[in-house]
């Protein structure tokens, strides 16, 4: 799709941060761990993400160990070659001039080793470039960063250019995120910027923005963090956890369930669990419901049920936080969550039955069981036939107050077990599921007649 | 994908078929009916699904009520412009040569009106293009049409490149299809074919192969006819109805089921029926064996069951054979399949209730319910997270044997309702549909950790 597609990065490692312990240390920074991944290696596992293969890293302090922890990058799925760089105390701008001859193309991302950033970001910066404009990744939140004082502020104009950009700069409206795409025309700034004794990236990107030869891409509500301090590991830390989330969740998952699965992630990580094993007892869990309500145990039913959709939402933070997400991984959890629906409503209809039910309890049931994958099948159906993802927050309008979508209709049956009230929850289910089928049905039949646009957003990893 | 994409088309429309009638009508044989819709919209609206979207239609005898027919295209969804040719009488090659001005890109397609083929040789043939060769579409099997002895012979060398060709060929291996993809050389090639007497479009082929500039795409199994005379109309309308079923049946479908839609479908197109309209004839008649086993007459539930099994096949058939295949209409079609299954399932399952059924055997109706679906879900699934489509034919192997595709299930609840074995239809549901289900998962585990190609097949339109 997009000829000429940015698919070369240089990472910025030489320096060492000056606050970090107050002096030199043996180790490097950006081999400090978040969530159990050092700094760097979430650099280049974002950056694959966004399309990129090949890297260039700049070594100056500590290049052993950097050079030690990544390799060649194969590990990672990615071609490494590293250039050292002895004036890298200089600045960085002097880190980026010693990449300038590994570099096999024209135009190529720059990214600081000791920044954190949600994956999108290098994703949103590539997708926005054009025209062979150079670009730096711009937030406006100017106050989201741990440390906005210490942050080099940018001011951009009405049409998206730069206009200025420093540390000290008094009219702003926005930070420097610390990731550009740039040209080689930035060498040239390079040079002009070291004759007048600035050796920093952020002094040859102001000439660019000076001459109007550099724009801002937005990262909207996307979270990074400059990690230069013990404080601002703490900060980007809990930035990547409140990032892990789905941005698709239903109302029960939003409201309540994330606060319990992000603890419950936090364990899986550390335990070293991978994303298809918290699927996995996300799916035992949801057994245990099944049969729990089969025996005549409603309450046990009921919280296992809950329990089960809280370890569903696990499973995707581990994968993200962790850059473990997989097609296989997806594919097996969305039929797991499929197979564990229909374990628990079977379950809680043989509880039904064992008690006596009359035959139009039954009916309930199957209709429970019948439509509950449905939405999602047209979901995927819609997605298969039109290119576009069917997202349940934009489209779905009031229809997400049915609590219809997965998170709301084991919640149902949680409440249901717990005050053993089984078929007015299977009831539930079953009438919810109905109601947001045909409200999609006929969404989707006026979305594909008057044409109205459906928003893409980029596709999930 | 295709840079450079063949998006024009040229219908040669001028001559009168010898053949048809022995002497001059007013009408045009291009204008003859096939299941409903003239020879040459059938031409233009099979070009549209292979991307052409401009046509030059090159008229001579009867020119207006071709012209009264198509107009702009607007109504089949194309723009079509409009060359006369005084001197078509003289041969096919006069009006395409005719064309060459009205003519807005180096490269398109060149068809006859006269001539009936499945929609997939064009597509074909625009897949095949590169380089600025020209092509044409051949067919190996040299007995396929109604009448070999007027066909254009064609001999191919095993690169695929074209020897030669003509009517009176004596060593051939191959028949002219009559489609071609030209670049502007073909007008040069005609010049010199004039000159020489020859105003066909073999013949300035002929020079183009004997240069070494024509290019062979093989049609396969893919079928087309020449209609030039009545007993042609016929043989064409044959093979259009053969063409018609979808080529990834399950077996009861194949076997059976095919020999019994296609009568329906002929009656849905005679009487005018959307594809859409045949869906709710086959829903509504799932609904009803599903409330007749609920009512306790399983055995007009079963034989109502195998009818919506029979028309179900009927509606994709009446969209290839009238061009009605819509977005919407592949969605409401899998949506009114799984609910008639989940319909048709529940009402055994009320039949067995009520007839005093055990908790086990409420059981096993749950699963028949969650788990028929889900192979369904698990194909698109595989397709939305690799690109490729899952197809049952080639990749699931023996498991084709178990019946579990929807038409064998269905097939095994109509023996259950004849013979009056509900409950051993709905158990060989489940089981079957579960055993598929975990065979999947399993081929689909092994294709994408072994990087095992999975074949892809056209785009269905």
């Amino acid at each position: 799709m997009h000829t000429g597609r940015t698919t070369e990065g240089v990472i910025l490692a030489a320096g060492e941060g000056s606050r970090m312990n107050g002096r030199e240390s043996p180790d490097h920074k950006a081999l400090r761990k978040l969530l159990g991944v050092p700094l760097i290696e979430r650099g280049v596992l974002a950056l694959r993400q966004a399309g990129i293969e090949r890297f260039v890293i700049v070594l100056g302090h500590a290049a052993d160990a950097l050079r030690e922890d990544l390799g060649d990058g194969a590990r990672l799925g990615v071609k490494i070659a590293y250039v050292e760089c002895r004036d890298w105390a200089k600045g960085n701008g002097a880190s980026l001039y010693a990449a300038r001859n590994a570099l096999a193309n024209d135009r190529f991302l720059v990214a600081m080793a000791d920044h954190w950033y949600e994956p999108a970001i290098p994703r949103r910066l590539i997708e926005g470039a054009h025209d062979g404009r150079n670009l730096l990744a711009t937030d406006f939140q100017v106050d989201s960063v741990f440390d906005p004082d210490d942050a080099t502020k940018v001011r951009v104009d009405a049409s998206g250019a730069i206009r200025a950009l420093g540390k000290g700069l008094t009219e702003f409206n926005a930070l420097d995120c610390g990731l550009f795409v740039f040209s080689r025309d930035v060498f040239g700034a390079l040079e002009h910027s070291f004759a007048a004794g600035d050796y920093s990236v952020s002094g040859a990107a102001g000439r660019l923005a000076t001459r109007g030869r550099l724009d801002a891409v937005d990262v909207g509500d996307l979270v990074w963090e400059d990690v230069d301090a013990e404080e601002t590991i703490r900060a980007a830390r809990r930035k990547l956890i409140r990032s892990l989330p789905s941005r698709d969740d239903g109302l029960v998952s939003k409201l309540l369930n994330r606060r319990l699965s992000a603890p419950f992630s936090l364990v899986a990580i550390r335990l070293g669990l991978t994303p298809n094993a918290v699927s996995a007892i996300a799916f035992a869990t949801a057994a245990l419901a099944g049969v729990m309500f089969a025996l005549g145990q409603p309450l046990i039913g009921g919280v296992a049920t809950q329990l089960s959709s809280i370890i569903d939402g696990s499973d995707g933070e581990v994968a993200r936080a962790r850059f473990q997400a997989s097609t296989w991984g997806g594919m097996l959890d969305s039929m797991l969550d499929r197979l564990s629906d229909g374990l628990i409503l079977a379950g809680a209809g043989v509880y039904l039955m064992r008690g006596g039910a009359d035959w139009w309890e039954a009916l309930v049931v199957f209709a429970a069981i019948a439509a509950s994958p449905m939405s999602m099948m047209l979901k995927d159906r819609y997605q298969l036939a039109t290119g576009s993802k069917w997202q349940s927050q934009a489209h779905d309008g009031l229809a997400r107050f049915l609590l219809a979508s997965r998170d709301g209709r084991l919640f149902a049956l949680f409440l249901g077990g717990v005050f053993n009230q089984v078929l007015a929850a299977v009831t539930f289910v079953a009438a919810g599921s109905c109601i947001l089928l045909a409200w999609r049905l006929i969404q989707m039949w006026r979305r594909l007649h008057t044409g109205t646009p459906v928003g893409e957003e980029p596709a999930a990893a």
